[in-house]
């Protein structure tokens, strides 16, 4: 999508000028401003993350709502030095601590074969557990003051890369890679909010609703602008077309690791 | 799993006795206390939730953090009156309003066509993306003194009813329903924390460490004891039958949805 200068600054002010929609009669409620006004970072100073810090995110992750109180979800932990060890380069975006969200059905399975297998069933289970406990260590480290960006992608710590990811930990059949939470203290300030689609077109009562494509489509070139002003260099096209590159490759190993009966018992 | 009394009252204790173990050095933060004493809460008032609170809640849902920031989610609200129209009874527990969360890669495609279909990649986002959004809208509600619940099963507002709440509320292909979240005033204190294994057998340093059998049986005598003390008249053996008995149905109808190319194009 090639937009016009008048469009991309338009597109860009758009942007720039978004703000959470918070009721008024709601304001001053300090916890649902740091929740609203979460930003994924993606610039770390460098400064190291104390061990209590630390602990208390991993006990939000540990102490996350699950179904069936399952807990199907693993982290794994890693040091600037630890993470190079693994992944031969440093923290993405200079942070100072990576956690790997995993979904993991392999544990629970060591002491209770309650179910028939049925992969997809427990691999959604797990994956909507394991993204639950993301979430939270996300607005846990948010409440301590600690910045963080969810990468799926960026260093090989997410489901894009679940063969490579496996391998490098060691991950027995039945624990998926699906996302690293990169944590450390924000460089600069926070970042715009990222072009987000009006309420009342991702929400509605009752029965689905379609979404406008006049939105959607104006929401589309939000999204061009934006990637085009964090990176002049390139394009959100481009960027498409690198996922595009490994998405044939990432289908084929997810359904191996999610459907590989002899690797999970 | 049998239990005698002896051992039954031992777990129940532990079970009563376990609390969130957050680092003194961070006591007083209120936003992680709210976190990490976060409970499912299965008991409502009856008291409505007033209209801004709810929109506050469905903002952090929509400002949710998400891959790409493709926001491949939908919320389908309910009030008491719109959930006993469609489901037919009450919403569950007494709560005041019902959220369905569904991982939704139906809208984002009317603009952009940007990847070949590979459904268990597209399937893994989305199921990600919507599970940030509900923990956010979880937090949320806490946030604003709302309790809440997510449920996967009862009422069917979740995956195992994929088929049942798609025909209910006439999803187009690429919506899957996951969970619903219930949310009300509780009715009186918060429940005891349920069993949670320790931070040690969840979370290691790199590559992928089992956890303790013996940790993980004690953790499921756990589960046996409180579901006892819960519900009196059954057992957590009831409880896993009944999952049995609707996973085969799930597990085939979320293959067809997930994977069925037709509905999606």
């Amino acid at each position: 999508m090639r937009q016009n200068p008048l469009a991309f600054a338009r597109n860009v002010l758009k942007i720039l000028a978004s703000r959470p929609d918070a009721p008024p009669s709601l304001e001053g409620n300090r916890l649902l401003e740091a929740i609203l006004h979460r930003r994924s970072v993606r610039k770390f100073s460098g400064v190291e993350i104390p061990d209590d810090v630390l602990a208390a995110i991993l006990e939000a992750g540990r102490l996350a709502p699950c179904a069936v109180n399952f807990q199907t979800w693993s982290f794994s932990v890693f040091t600037d030095r630890t993470w190079r060890n693994v992944w031969g380069g440093p923290i993405p975006f200079g942070g100072s601590r990576g956690i790997l969200v995993m979904a993991d059905t392999h544990r629970g399975k060591k002491v209770l074969k309650a179910f028939p297998r049925r992969p997809l069933v427990e691999y959604t289970l797990a994956v909507i557990n394991a993204s639950l406990a993301a979430m939270n260590m996300n607005i846990a480290a948010e409440a301590l003051g600690v910045a963080s960006v969810m990468i799926t992608e960026t260093g090989r710590g997410g489901y894009l890369d679940v063969r490579f990811v496996k391998e490098k930990l060691a991950l027995p059949g039945g624990v998926i890679p699906l996302l690293t939470l990169i944590l450390g203290y924000p460089k600069s300030g926070p970042p715009p909010m990222p072009p987000k689609l009006p309420v009342d077109q991702v929400s509605f009562s009752g029965p689905y609703r379609e979404a406008d494509s006049g939105i959607l489509r104006d929401w589309l070139a939000q999204m061009y602008a934006g990637f085009k002003a964090d990176h002049p260099g390139s394009s959100f096209d481009a960027q498409l077309a690198l996922y595009r590159s490994r998405i044939d490759k990432a289908e084929a190993d997810l359904r191996e690791l999610v459907y590989e009966e002899d690797a999970h018992e």
